[in-house]
């Protein structure tokens, strides 16, 4: 049954979810998984034989993905726009690829990310809003916008996260993480997060928004973040927000992982 | 066990729900609707007393609401306010309501409803949307815009709509119903149907929205609408568009039934 890996096609994909039904992106035994979902349908195309897919980063359950990127490998050459739409007839409709592209075999979606970045959407309108509750944190207190901007400044750069990253962070290496791009965009109805990095810790973004809110509280002080990040002590950040605002927004690359359609 | 009905206080709610994981609008045995889950809720805060609502009107399985309206009775007389507190701390989170009203004892949420409307999403990107896959009807084929617009306005008065209902409707009497606006808004990536009624048939809307879609495809001929009407037969229209587009957005009431907070 093994397949000879002679002739193999790699191709990457840009994939979005709705995180919402999912126990999160990684295969797991008896859950409704990303990974999974997809795994199966490869399956099925391959005929009954396993084809694993990597992706550039996990996201857990009800965290949502704009553009998630995985790769696979394949015996079959098939034009990118063939194998996009026929994956796509295949897996369910709160998953979606929005474009396959064949790269060289030495690719690899999460070795050669350059950076991600992921979004964090935060509702602040006093009513609930049943249409926008799996997709937003409805967060309706009075923030001080000054302190939550003046916050990103302190932990822009590159900094030992562990404050800020969940104790259950299975790292063993370095935390130390670059975060090119920490910004706030506040629509009065809504505030837009936008984090960018070379590696994220785990629940990091959502340790960091936490933080950020409660910044905004004035419950932790803008100014003290340079002595949080020196403590490397999670009790020291704000609450994990949840999932549901989430969204894995961009996954980027070296432009030269691109290659021709047909080789 | 049975209360009397002497010193009743009415009250007037105004209701948005996603329709998504809800068997539609009426209670049903073993399923979860919209009704019975604001009168299981309802039921508790008249410690075991069951406490009927009457909506406006029914939506099916999958059919959103922004602003549905239902009324009940209440040996209780509390501050309007205080209600939609109470009321909304004890419905699941697809459920929310905007507004409580004190009304009159004659009020009738279905009876004293003077216009409906409805609103029909219609999403025409190319690609699929996970995150409006539930709030949008995706049809990314070309339209004739001028076709829809001249049959929105055969469509506009007073018409028996038989051919425009559901054969499985149960309307006993007539057929004849006041489309007072039929609306079609290009928004490019997105069409907004409204419509708005004195009432509505079964599965009126969603053969409406089919019927011009295919009226934009050039199947049905705008200028054939009349007679359509006139053959009183469901074959002639359009498909059913899916519940899923489709949202009850407004039920309209004359101003005499706002009666003071504390009357």
């Amino acid at each position: 049954m093994g397949m000879l890996k002679i002739n193999m096609n790699k191709y990457k994909c840009v994939l979005s979810y709705d995180g919402t039904n999912f126990s999160g992106f990684q295969i797991q035994p008896e859950q409704r998984t990303i990974q999974g979902e997809i795994e199966k349908a490869l399956m099925v195309i391959h005929k009954g034989e396993p084809t694993p897919i990597y992706g550039a980063g996990r996201t857990d359950a009800g965290v949502h993905a704009k553009a998630q990127t995985f790769h696979f490998e394949s015996p079959f050459n098939i034009p990118a726009q063939n194998w996009k739409k026929a994956l796509n007839n295949m897996i369910p409709d709160d998953l979606y690829i929005q474009s396959v592209q064949r790269v060289p075999a030495t690719f690899h979606a999460q070795f050669d990310a350059l950076e991600r970045e992921y979004r964090y959407f935060v509702r602040r309108e006093p009513e609930r809003d049943v249409f926008n509750r799996l997709y937003a944190y409805h967060f309706p207190y009075p923030l001080d916008m000054n302190a939550i901007l003046e916050a990103c400044e302190y932990l822009q750069g590159e900094h030992d996260f562990t404050t800020f990253s969940s104790a259950k962070s299975t790292v063993k290496g370095s935390k130390v993480r670059h975060l090119s791009v920490v910004r706030c965009i506040d629509r009065g109805s809504e505030l837009e997060f936008i984090f960018r990095a070379n590696g994220f810790l785990y629940q990091m973004v959502r340790i960091l928004v936490g933080t950020l809110l409660e910044v905004g509280q004035g419950r932790i002080k803008a100014a003290d973040i340079p002595e949080m990040f020196a403590k490397k002590d999670r009790t020291l950040a704000g609450h994990t927000a949840p999932p549901h605002g989430l969204f894995l927004w961009e996954v980027s690359y070296p432009n030269t992982v691109i290659s021709q359609e047909n080789p």
